[in-house]
């Protein structure tokens, strides 16, 4: 314990975070200078930027520093494998109040540090500045390894759509933990820190994937961004969408429909995409739903008919964390 | 007029904001996917993060948005030309307020697009989300068109320190808004919009320069990093160092010594490098010291004599926006 961050200074504090990082070949020139220098060996980078508010993407009370920091990072890295890339970097711009415990961004970077090594990626730079609400803006980099990017925009009538990953785990955690509970463990732990499949992202791309995405909004809503992009209909097959016995148990016992989790449900950063009809997926993809010509239906329609739930709107009014 | 961020909703926002951009050759996939695929020609990629808050970086009443867009492109931009890149391309992370007029943030986005354009760099992505404080994180990349980045580390004995740009003009600027005034008008300029001389960046590298930074924390201050890293002594010579005889009047008028501006004022992103002392320099570029080997006096002296007057820590207690 060395005290609060504004005790440690601002290049106090720089010292100790980068002092926490690991590196990886990719990495030319690692935090400390103006800017890092991070290899594209195919002579293309791709970049996305994420920003995590507390109280509004996080709770401390319910998430440590630590998962706060996976969290982050696997919500980028996660942006990066759906266009097909391959993690390389990660670069944090962190706000934090001065009375906040030096431990706790230490924490974070921990995090960020070993999400990235899941991908294979490391933190490469950042900044440092004081104010009232911890910030976490997060820029993740990634390389397409001579593939083309998977975008939203190619999806084809006739496609089938296939999804990886946990899908529901981190609504119905946020669930538990909303009422008060802090198991079961499983659902929980699955809010506080996501397991996207990074390399199924590239390995789609290879399998031919015609249209990608994770799911960060809730499978029908970013299901409906590819929808929308592509100009086509998506129709979802609920009895081909798993529904764990867990989580049909935690659904009655709070009293929703667990379908509502796994369709609307963010934040697990699954892998959604769409392939050719003739596409052989690996076992760990499940085909769940068809692409069909655009109609008077709405973008995503669930066994034929309109899917009533929304999706997530980050400006629409939150009930806390989410 | 459009009402508040708010009643325009993420996606709308988002919408908006993405229309006012435009693209460059670099730009292979712009916003609108899960992540932006950018040009890096040389098989590296640069790539620097800074984060702005309202209150501690610029004050609404002080600065138009459009300024703080220019502004936060800028700081970050002039990042990658200290290391001897061509800037390509930024990505936003922005937290505003729901009761924010949506003119701001669109006119933010109209200073970002300028400012990078004269960069020769295009606003590739970004995440918008809500929250009570204005945060502008930006990530700028950059290409270092296959020459070696040039780092803070290897400034040598007997090298000549040299800057290129503006030094003292945004903190005179400061200096007169914080006493209420609005003019003379090119200081108050010069803080609410930055000029760097991006193409000095590559430029130098270009001619060997050993080290190099921008000038963000102040000239003293930036110039110790340089000589903290390369473990050397820089002694700058006051008598070379220019003060514009309007900043001189200002001085007076406010009863500061106006070299207190050039040697710790920060935020004008004026370029510093060490070169060889053989070096033929473009005229743009003035030789204010020289590199000698580390002794007991600090980092960075000022005729031979430590400069008393500190740098800027973010942490500590500012007097609002710096």
């Amino acid at each position: 314990m060395r005290g609060t961050v504004g005790e440690l200074g601002e290049f106090g504090l720089i010292r100790e975070l980068t002092s926490r990082l690991t590196t990886t070949r990719a990495v030319r020139l690692g935090p400390g200078d103006d800017a890092a220098v991070v290899a594209a060996p195919d002579r293309r980078v791709v970049a996305s930027t994420d920003v995590l508010l507390e109280g509004r993407h996080f709770r401390r009370d319910w998430s440590t520093a630590y998962d706060v920091g996976r969290k982050a990072a696997a919500q980028n890295l996660a942006d990066i494998a759906a266009m097909g890339a391959v993690p390389t970097a990660l670069l944090l711009g962190l706000v934090v109040p001065a009375d906040l415990p030096a431990t706790w961004p230490n924490e974070l970077m921990d995090g960020l540090r070993d999400e990235c090594q899941v991908a294979g990626a490391a933190v490469v730079g950042g900044d440092v500045v004081r104010g009232d609400t911890i910030t976490v803006a997060i820029t993740a980099l990634g390389d397409l390894r001579n593939q083309d990017p998977v975008t939203r925009s190619g999806a084809q009538p006739g496609d089938v759509v296939a999804v990886t990953g946990w899908l529901g785990w981190s609504a119905a955690g946020h669930a538990v933990l909303a009422r008060g509970f802090r198991s079961p463990r499983a659902f929980v732990e699955a809010h506080r820190r996501p397991e996207p499949p990074y390399h199924a992202g590239p390995a789609a791309a290879g399998l031919g994937a015609t249209a990608m995405t994770d799911v960060s909004d809730g499978l029908v809503a970013d299901l409906g961004h590819i929808a929308e992009a592509s100009k086509v209909r998506i129709d979802l097959r609920s009895g081909d969408i798993d529904i764990p016995s867990q989580m049909s148990d935690i659904a009655q016992a709070v009293g929703v429909d667990p379908l509502q989790w796994v369709l609307n449900g963010g934040e697990d950063h699954a892998i959604v995409a769409t392939f050719p009809p003739d596409v052989k997926l690996p076992a760990r993809w499940k085909v769940i739903g068809e692409v069909l010509n655009p109609s008077a239906l709405p973008h995503v329609t669930v066994d034929g008919a309109p899917w009533t739930h929304g999706g997530w709107d980050h400006f629409g009014e939150g009930t806390g964390a989410e």
